[in-house]
């Protein structure tokens, strides 16, 4: 397939990660969990996040979330989130079934939840007839590429937890977000009142492997049960922990999010200096480009005939939005390449 | 960690599975199973189980066998299994939460349902204050090594279909299965009548990838919804396939399971040389040793001073019954140390 | 407690429908709905509602809308609603817990569901990421006390139907919007291509008794197990049955509705009379009243120095808007006192 | 239809709760428990069980049991209980679909569980591959009209609150345990330490209404949400405790289980005047008779014709067991007809 701007997990792995694989498999080690590579692994994951902090690893982003809001609620508790987010659009309603939880989705300008817009579905409290709000569930970075400053992140994190309620953030890119803001996970999660977190590392360079870590230690009780009764308990899970301790030791989450975040300002860059994109109509960047994705708006016959030789998604059909996603191997050719092909489309239209 | 015989999920990956993943690793794929080592391997599947098959990649066995029942049953259903099935054993109770299934465990002398067996507990039909039994689940081989006959699962499938029900095997270890009896996936499967099939490679070698296998077409409506609400869709599936196309295609399953086999095989005969296991009294092997496992009686001071040196399992603690397993890399010098500690314990008592 | 407007389930219980329990209590009948009662109630919903109406009876209104779901969806479909319904609203997310699924809520003017407004949420078709569009729900009348058109339900059935998806009719208060609309149930449901009904009683005279109503027979099949499995099988089923013979057979439902209706048209014309209500300002009337509640915009410290002597629900307490609810025992002088208070305080500001 | 022995819940209501409920319809009342016939009956059974006691009035026995379950276990939890038990035999697996738990069901001799019967299924806590163990279900009286004695009941509590889990017990029938016993409801309850109870009163001459009662604080918190989201909350609730008040505070529920009891004592007797009765053989009564139902064992023939004047249950057709239930409006004529009948067919054969 031709390399392109579909996903950050249209990409492999990176060489780091399958060495990582490749060194953690001698001899034999105890299943679930009870090896070595995980011991140390999760010390990891505390010198990182604060020695409360404890990692569950599961398989992918929708075992992240759906863990986490299960931590989080009981059936009859809900989670306030963007109308854009991943666990609202893109998880085929998982959470309804796995936790059986109603999500009370808010329109957002750029996916950002802010408290005056949470606090728009945070009523009927102690009212049995409405689903009782428990957690606010935010993306960082969020699906539309945009990031919360750690005191925006303080600020829903004091909402949520003046209304005794919990603070969760899909942080299936945070080293995206991290490199962009300049900070450290731990800033943008702990320290800012994060209650749990879903950590992903499959969509900057990892094989496959993602972690719910829980900041808040009233969030742990259950969760190894929970884990395991919804199918997110790895077997071989040494190969799990592999990668991520490669990813948080051997700088890969860094290198890789600066990469792919670098990439995506050059592709900015070279779009601003079409004529098209420079007035604002037809052609639009949407959004601020803060991470390693490019939200535009363009006239649909352009971006289907770019559609013809590139993949990637319409973002909002109607609107003819699309998004354009860089990964860690993301060369600075593919996007010159992209871009004339773009350009060519729009001379020859 | 020591070598032993815990599980079979406690040896690591063999070597081509790790060379097929390092083969995919090029480019960039379409995520979701939308790519080429998923098309290769999904023809794969239908040369070896038939034309009709439909694969559905997953990522545990919990995962398959969960997704199974979900295709079978809705909540007011039951499956028949035996009382020592995984699904109703060691899943932290997963069909029920995910499916709302009950399931109907029957007490068998080995582990394997006969007609007679199922049919205790297959009535209530029409009646809506009982679950409607609506599938049965087989082991094939049972979580105490032992197999059906193809003739068995045939007289299991005939019952099925003949009360609108369904037969499920859960094949974890089915490539073990399939050389012990010297007979074809798809004997056992297809032509015997299975309709779904939960198609193990992790415990043979694979790093991380198991299947569900739809072999009856009038399952598969619904599946990749199902797969993905349930949180078994992988991003990266490619790295999935590309170990079953290697598993399939380069004998890799048959020459692993053959060679754990065996080694049961030699640890049955190493044991039955020794005086205490000739007599059946404290001492005894369980039950026939058909794949690679072995089952045995001790006593109780034995088994856990021999623990002090090796990890296994106790099968059932209050009746001295413990569980010893082989692996794809089990060495006949693994299976001689450990006699010869068994011996050593067991001449000092 | 005073006689007020706080809801339609704060009256008692009509005269017809004590007598028709009582009637009911003689001697011995099979219980779960093998009796005479049902037997007869059931043909009286065939004559009402067409030969291939199947009814099924329910305890309460979250019964019957989550046991339509329950025949409609299975848990990755989704169904869309207008963000007032009750389904989204006030069953404590009832729908996500017990049949998994996702709601797809609409904001809209009136509480009405239109074919655009609908549209725009359904897609993704095919798409496994996203839970499936598979019904489309609305209220008749709806929970603002507006009406939809026969027309206007035939454009939704026909919208629902060329998208393979099925219309839900929620109709806890039918007899109301039966009255008003001059319109037989079979017109506004069978007749117009409604595929599921929530038939209500309670509200309207009856003491304990919903129905859910399955026009589309492939809805049937497994009906019964799914109301026995979600709690709502009544044992002394008669009660409720005959119940409902008295209310369709005796014009309790019409005779009821009739007269709520009016009185909600009295309230409405004795609100109106006032100066504040005539200048749309502070005072307002809030939707046209078609059935038996008033919704009114008022200025806060009017509407709850009011609740000290009347109970009734502030609907958005940020906008002051509160409903008003007549019952089928509301008479004109509770209405006359009423406003007469409202004046009062009014007055006094 | 002919009086019979065929449930409990084929009788009707007895005349002092048709009057509750014809006395409870005077005006408005506030729905959803907020009345005054609520907060008396609630203080009724905090009289009758304990302060500390709170109820939940529900729609069925099977609400009662499922809410019961809901508010001791998670999804991951699993409840002991007899394999007679009404939770795990005749709710169509509601507890597996509403709760997610899992039951672990126990061969008993009497339909009565024991420390040592509970005990061989209260293994693997903390191991997160099994279902971790968290309540004891029994019934009092059991399926088979079997008595636990307050000391046997003090044993199971004692025995699930040393492992950190709950003894719940479905009492549906438990009037006639009081009487049978001469104990107060609150001597077998509270007293003897259980932690949560399903009360029923609908097969003892109520129309329809059941509780779920919290005997141990710590099970209430989500107590309310939980019966809404379950659908169990009745809108015009006050009816419900208006028969419930009646019931506790008339003597009712008293005298219709006393007599319920002394017509099986009756019906007892007569058979027991029956030679084919006397010999243990083709003939037999099967278990102690305590409460209100006789379980004999009679050939075939002879029971499918006395079917053919009589419905009645046949409750192991294997077996040739069936199951005669006396209900408070049974007759000593009822009996007298049907023994007779029972004898003309023994002569006739």
């Amino acid at each position: 397939m031709k390399r392109g701007f579909g996903s950050d997990n249209h990409s492999g792995v990176c060489p780091e990660i399958l060495k990582a694989i490749a060194d953690a498999n001698v001899n034999h080690a105890l299943a679930y969990g009870d090896d070595e590579w995980c011991a140390r692994t999760t010390r990891l994951f505390k010198d990182t996040f604060g020695r409360q902090a404890e990692v569950y690893f599961v398989f992918n982003g929708t075992g992240a979330n759906v863990l986490s809001i299960d931590l989080m609620c009981r059936s009859h508790h809900a989670v306030v989130c963007a109308e854009t987010a991943h666990i609202f659009v893109d998880e085929c309603g998982a959470p309804q079934r796995i936790v059986g939880s109603k999500l009370l989705p808010v329109a957002t300008p750029d996916g950002k939840l802010t408290p005056e817009l949470a606090l728009s579905q945070m009523h009927g409290f102690g009212f049995e007839h409405h689903a009782q709000p428990r957690a606010i569930s935010i993306s960082q970075p969020t699906e539309l590429g945009t990031l919360y400053t750690i005191d925006e992140i303080k600020a829903l994190a004091d909402l949520a937890h003046s209304n005794n309620m919990f603070l969760h953030v899909d942080g299936a890119r945070m080293a995206n977000a991290a490199v962009a803001l300049g900070r450290s996970f731990r800033e943008m999660t702990t320290d800012a009142g994060v209650d749990i977190l879903s950590f992903g590392g499959t969509k900057n360079g990892m094989l496959m492997g993602e972690s719910c870590v829980v900041l808040n230690p009233k969030l742990n009780e259950d969760a190894k049960y929970r884990r395991k009764q919804m199918g997110q308990l790895c077997s071989k899970m040494r190969f799990m922990a592999a990668q991520f301790e490669a990813y948080l030791t051997q700088g890969v989450w860094c290198r890789n999010a600066t990469h792919s975040n670098q990439m995506a300002q050059l592709l900015y860059a070279e779009l601003m200096k079409m004529d098209e994109f420079k007035q604002s109509g037809d052609y639009a960047i949407l959004y601020p480009v803060q991470v390693n994705s490019v939200f535009a708006r363009l006239p649909r016959e352009v971006w289907t005939t770019l559609q013809k030789e590139y993949f990637f998604y319409d973002w909002d059909e109607a609107k003819n939005e699309v998004r354009w996603m860089c990964s860690f191997d993301t060369t600075e050719q593919d996007i010159h390449d992209f871009v004339n092909a773009l350009k060519r489309i729009v001379r020859n239209r």
